[in-house]
């Protein structure tokens, strides 16, 4: 496998354009100096359109969980409760998270299947400071409903946490139209940056409710809104400078093509996937539901019948193409191919045509074509 | 200012190399790769040399601080008791953790002055699980003694905690021979790397002592490692990719220069700085003593009588220098020269014949070339 030759087709860390990855190799400067503080205040408007909100924002360097991390622990103290709702992996993150700093109350959905929100409304209990759930649950490839978890969070008066980390700025994703105090992206994933930074904004109810020295002291929320307001902008502690770079010339790529215009790309190459699939006789994993849908920015199917993950993803990969299988409990049940960020129609059709090739040798199918075909249908559309 | 035209003279981060900046511009790869893996293990089995040690080493995604919160938090439970010592910001810094998820007993010296073994043993209570001090105090520019102390945390059955951020790579710093538990760098320093990652080793000792659900949820010490003892390598969450494959390419520069070459260097550099300073009357700002000595990889001055802090480091950075003011109460009363790194002979005698040209301008000194002559003569003996 040679690096510069493969197409990174999982969920993050996503390809990253040319131009992004030079911008990282510009000599480094004091991260204490105006020159620091004019990209990092640059960083924070352009981001407040992808996040669309008017909130404070804050760029961690850290991956996405660094985000999660500062968000619960600058809530939860050794007394507080949290709410959590799972129905994947990073959802169980926020558990985790939680039952650190104070105490979860998990509500538990199956892996892939949808949120019911009367069950998680009438789990809430006096006292819980916060309901924090994952827009886009990577691990399974489901959108969950954020706007009417929004609703729950306020009418119980608690903070309302969405890792949207696999979903700012691929799936539509309203900060302020849906109540989000603290909303979560990491740089890996739609900004097309590499990873290293994770992104929080934060409402003012937010702010006023994080408490004093509580949490990780690295992941200090409060420390990280109180640096960025300083003239010029700055950071508690030394920020992963190249990465700042890379950011700040995503996110002016991001304008170039507009944001809007990027959401409905993205969108339309995950549907492209999923007509491939079905017209190949693969199935979906996630369940849809009356407020679930399929993710546009990660795509998880079933491997079919007839071969292996190993088979699959291997096969695959020694052509170039590198796709995502399961984690914990879904390893070699499911695989998953990403489209967010700078993913472009010539990748996906790449990839499609790959599938086809590794599922004919196989014997899975028959004939090959009929996926790129549908997938162009779409693209063309 | 044009950063590609501007010498950084920092204490942090410091100047890197085309090389390693270039480094970061080859595409992501998944960070659960084999390829991953192996960039992973070859910088663990370098760093190794970097930190004279044979203990377990990890790499975190985050600042220097961050390797302190997770040594401090991993370590540190409620009702536990750490003795930190301070003679600087970075030395409080651990204080400021300790009290995070424990409670610190912090031994305070003057910033800038020697530590007193006698008084810090005196303060030794029982029960203490850790001491914690800083070797390389950036923020005054002196070494405190480690092997000292390492000698105290032993009598008394402590984990001895060393901050080597700005000093490992840099000064003398033998981590297995001084009984050092687990010591930290950040890459932005001796490493001559960009800023974005920690590094930690850790003794067995130090394993077995550290708390299960301690500290940060991001910067958990146990995660870290149990993770990278995986095959292959990883990491618990996203890594900052780029930074692994500049981290990976600067090791491979220290080892060709010879670790042991590059400390000489790298000591020779802050001579000349310390003997251009004196010919020049300027003075060192930390006070020498029995164990305690001038770092190698920073020097910190007083400035001059007849020129402001804004008028020293403003001039010279219009004259493409950039060097450190003093930090906190220092502000105003200390300039910092960095010497870590890749720094070169060029690179001293370009930043002391610009700080002759500033303090000739406004009348501090009367004949340029005494600091130049002065340096030249350690540079070439």
């Amino acid at each position: 496998m040679d690096i510069e030759d493969t197409l990174l087709m999982i969920p993050g860390p996503v390809k990253v354009a040319p131009r992004v990855l030079r911008a990282m190799s510009k000599p480094m400067i004091s991260h204490r100096s105006p020159e620091f503080g004019a990209i990092y205040a640059d960083c924070r408007e352009l981001l407040g359109k992808f996040f669309e909100t008017k909130n404070e924002i804050v760029i961690m360097s850290g991956s996405g969980t660094c985000g999660m991390d500062a968000a619960v622990g600058g809530l939860v103290g050794r007394d507080d409760k949290i709410l959590t709702i799972t129905n994947g992996k990073f959802g169980e993150r926020f558990t985790e998270i939680g039952n650190r700093y104070g105490k979860s109350i998990s509500v538990d959905f199956e892996w892939g299947t949808p949120f019911d929100p009367e069950r998680i409304e009438s789990a809430m209990e006096e006292g819980v400071r916060a309901i924090a759930m994952v827009h886009n649950e990577t691990s399974v490839g489901i959108i969950n409903p954020a706007r009417e978890i929004g609703k729950i969070a306020r009418k119980h008066d608690a903070i309302f946490i969405v890792d949207g980390i696999s979903s700012i700025g691929g799936n539509e994703f309203l900060t302020d139209e849906w109540g989000i105090d603290i909303a979560i992206t990491g740089s890996q994933k739609c900004l097309a940056v590499p990873p290293g930074l994770a992104v929080v904004s934060v409402s003012q109810r937010a702010m006023d409710a994080l408490r004093d020295n509580s949490g990780s002291y690295y992941a200090d929320l409060k420390a990280h809104i109180k640096s960025a307001r300083k003239k010029p902008a700055q950071t508690p502690f030394t920020p992963a400078v190249p990465l700042f770079y890379a950011l700040q010339e995503a996110l002016h790529m991001a304008e170039e093509e507009g944001f809007d215009a990027r959401r409905e790309r993205v969108r339309r190459l995950a549907q492209a996937v999923r007509e491939a699939a079905t017209a190949l006789n693969i199935e979906m994993f996630p369940v849809k539901g009356k407020f679930s849908d399929y993710s546009n920015t990660v795509t998880a199917m079933k491997i079919p019948n007839g071969i292996t993950d190993d088979k699959l993803r291997g096969g695959m990969k020694k052509q170039g193409i590198v796709v995502s299988g399961g984690q914990s409990q879904l390893k070699g049940k499911i695989f998953r191919i990403g489209t967010m960020g700078v993913c472009s129609q010539g990748d996906i059709l790449r990839t499609i045509q790959t599938l086809e090739l590794i599922l004919a040798r196989e014997g899975v199918i028959t004939r090959q074509g009929t996926g790129v075909e549908a997938a162009c249908k779409v693209l063309d559309s």
